[in-house]
């Protein structure tokens, strides 16, 4: 394994680190487990994106398939798993891969960094990307899934018109004034 | 106006283009918006972002800014507003710029375009992108925010284990089992 999508391992660590600010970790096991993902996908098949963790793993599907957070094909839902699905946008039917303890157990360094059964500062970095190049798909495993019809599609905010309270233009189907209004605001004061 | 951060718009509509897919008027408006919102922070500041919406806006933060979803730096809150704040992220202070319903009003290609007055395929893209080159910040306002302390700082998953259903590496702080096998699950029959 010495590619992960059309760009060689050096050269996708060096987007990771423009993009992500650092070659963290689980950029490059999240690289490798999208670069899987993609591979059992049939060619020409227009695929959304799930990922089950909002660390770390986002950043590698927004890197390598065409699913961003602001196009809408990349959803994040915090099961709070290290796992991804893509899945044919219309009909739901995908893969998922997700890092496999039974197969992790033969890998120290990448138990070490998953479980966090050291401190950050005490794991050696140098080795744990090492021992991911190294393992690549071998900590993985798929399986086959379908996304619930729910999960499907992007979802029309309908007609937009002013807030009465604070003037912003808002979805009109969130109520009588906008969601920040409504109490929704994460800034002091509204 | 003719830089976005510091691309030129030629420069910056190409990134749109290869990372969001398409030349989407959300993030020539939020490039605009980025911009705006990066000039009020004094330099040197550490900060995060939050994005008000899921459509468009995170993306051109992810482009102008070090925020992206995987690293943390990076919320979307969606209160269906199209509005960002940036702040500095160990106080929460700092500033949140919006789409100006008061000034929007002399700019009816952007006017139609957000509050949906005709449907996508009657509007005139190519006019409407003009129209935003040239409004630039004139159809946007700040004000200066706190965000609560509630929404600063990373919060740690603490200890991870097996979840004792699925086998899957899952926060021990979830519960007895993880999110997925609580019923959270997207895909059908877990």
């Amino acid at each position: 394994m010495d590619k992960i999508g059309r760009y060689s391992f050096e050269e996708y660590l060096k987007m990771v680190e423009a993009f992500h600010g650092n070659v963290a970790p689980g950029l490059l096991l999240g690289g490798i487990m999208v670069d899987y993902a993609v591979s059992q996908m049939a060619a020409g098949v227009l695929f959304d994106a799930i990922s089950e963790t909002p660390a770390c793993l986002p950043d590698a599907i927004q890197l390598l398939t065409p699913c961003t957070i602001g196009n809408g094909w990349l959803k994040v839902i915090d099961l709070g798993l290290f796992a991804m699905s893509l899945y044919d946008k219309y009909n739901g039917e995908g893969v998922r891969v997700f890092a496999d303890p039974e197969k992790l157990k033969d890998w120290e360094d990448i138990s070490i960094w998953l479980y966090k059964l050291k401190p950050k500062r005490e794991q050696d970095k140098d080795r744990l990307l090492a021992q991911m190049e190294k393992a690549g798909r071998a900590v993985l495993s798929k399986r086959i899934i379908t996304v619930t019809a729910q999960h499907l599609g992007k979802t029309s905010r309908g007609a937009i018109s002013d807030c009465p309270e604070c003037g912003e233009p808002y979805p009109k189907k969130d109520g009588a004034v906008c969601l920040a209004c409504q109490g929704q605001s994460p800034y002091v004061g509204k």
